[in-house]
């Protein structure tokens, strides 16, 4: 039976949530990855260094071994270089949202004046702490991110040792910027190396397949795949796996997110695969992590086996993606 | 108080259903309209002399009074002229679904070879029989339509006196055709006048505005507005109302359909009103129509109001478009 051992796998971006959410949906995480970037959208957002060390401390509580390393955010807003400093060993990058852009995210940025961001973009770029951005603007859905891609090169232009990561990216026109800007990198998820618009609306309409940014074009998947598959060095997964409850999921008005996170490793195998590209799995969901971020995450061996594996129905009230469906990979065994 | 008068409305394309939805939905309709052309995708599809009277029958006694003409139609296949003679007096257009494209158009047309059609479109152009058209490929969704724009090129250029109604428009490549060739027309619906994708996923995700065709791009919505506001000689209302049970539109895997039919007479006065163009709405709720099929309705006069009306929450089940929120007409009297 074919079998493929991953080494460290990171999902670069994450969302836990917080109490009874956090509690169900952080050891799904812990079991199979080494360490996550933990988005901060909380209510209230994480922004002050309690908040940092308070959620980490509650993160390590719902989490059952000591084998699995959050990597902290921080909200972006404007800060002084002074509390930057004071924060920096405790976190691992901060987080920039667009003010009302997605989950939690009112208390973003709601315009990008350059001089008034320069101080905070500066001081993170002094102190070499990495810029994540959801990158959306607040047009139309299908236009959002390729609009977005004139901030990002402002970003990059002005401040070209920060390093920027564009989170997310669902387009063509974000693939295009990473050979454009030495300081631009991306995280990719699972969902968007396998769904289109076709697959959220073309038929029934799916809630479960629902997520911000929305999936888009067939050319813009093809575009994705192209730069995950080959591993491109700057490009990491991060499954952007955001859990709601089953109710805030199948209702009038469903809430966007997608709940990946304890199928994504046999998902990527199984994509991977279907290309005869697991040699570079390895890359895309760890090692090109560890080489942008600097980090050195504990060791873990996840070895998944080609087998039939039915995706449950549920982790306790949260509805994964392709619940009920059988994927053709499964995990093997975790050291 | 800012009242207007609307003589004989016709909905030129509505779905009625059967047996309990019918005897629920029917009346709503016949309420508010002179006539309607009823689409013939029951299940089995109606697709005989019998299929189309039996179905009228149950239509008439669904309504609770004579002022009200269902326009039958027939669900296309291939069929021989004889055929067509014997049941063209019961019927005002045959309607044409690409198969499986929409609910219950499995038994539809799978490939478009003009010369397998022949016999039956040209009889139709000879009889006079109207073609009406559900015009999307199986492409990506947003460009299922403007795909099938070289399909109605080339059924408009094959029978240039059959004439053929590009149903539920909702692009500008579809407006753009009306131009092009004279034997083509058009309905709208009023849900199609005031959304974008944006309303159906840019947000969260609504269930209730989801249908096909898809809504699509603000240029798109910009186009279709175009022609419906300045009742373009070519364009008809017809409402596309599509009753789906309230369980069967709030689930995973939500079906296709919006429900207007009780509040597309006063949409459509707050959308022509907003534009200043209420003078030319009854060209497009009905004139146009009478003129293009050469019908003639029975008189019915439908004064509305501008004054607040809240849209119930259901319908018999059936959760119409914008339950619980307040349009800015009413209907004020009917004779």
């Amino acid at each position: 039976m074919k079998t493929h051992t991953l080494l460290m796998p990171l999902d670069m971006h994450l969302h836990l949530r917080d109490a009874v959410m956090l509690e169900n949906v952080a050891p799904l995480t812990a079991y199979s990855f080494s360490g996550a970037i933990v988005m901060p959208n909380l209510v209230p957002p994480v922004a002050t260094l309690d908040d940092v060390v308070a959620y980490k401390e509650r993160i390590m509580a719902a989490v059952p071994n000591d084998y699995f390393e959050p990597y902290m955010t921080l909200f972006y807003k404007n800060y002084d270089k002074a509390f930057l400093e004071s924060v920096a060993e405790e976190i691992t990058a901060i987080k920039l949202y667009p003010a009302g852009i997605t989950t939690n995210s009112e208390g973003g940025v709601s315009s990008f004046d350059i001089e008034e961001m320069r101080t905070t973009l500066q001081a993170m770029s002094d102190l070499e702490i990495p810029l994540c951005v959801h990158g959306e603007t607040d047009g139309f859905v299908m236009d959002r991110e390729a609009e977005f891609m004139s901030i990002y090169e402002l970003l990059a232009t002005s401040f070209p040792k920060l390093k920027i990561i564009m989170e997310h990216i669902t387009t063509k026109a974000a693939v295009d910027m990473l050979d454009k800007f030495d300081n631009l990198y991306a995280t990719i998820t699972i969902h968007h190396l396998i769904l289109t618009l076709d697959d959220v609306v073309g038929g029934m309409m799916q809630p479960h397949l629902f997520c911000k940014p929305i999936a888009k074009r067939p050319e813009d998947l093809d575009a994705l795949l192209s730069v995950a598959l080959q591993a491109h060095p700057k490009v990491m997964f991060g499954s952007d796996s955001a859990p709601h409850p089953q109710h805030a999921k199948e209702s009038c008005g469903c809430a966007a997110g997608v709940f990946t996170a304890p199928i994504a490793l046999q998902l990527l195998c199984e994509v991977f695969d279907q290309f005869g590209k697991l040699d570079n799995l390895q890359d895309f969901v760890s090692d090109n992590a560890q080489r942008i971020y600097g980090i050195c995450p504990e060791f873990k061996e996840v070895t998944l086996e080609e087998r039939p594996f039915v995706v449950p129905a549920n982790y306790g009230g949260v509805v994964p993606m392709f619940a009920g469906e059988t994927l053709s990979w499964a995990i093997e065994s975790i050291d």
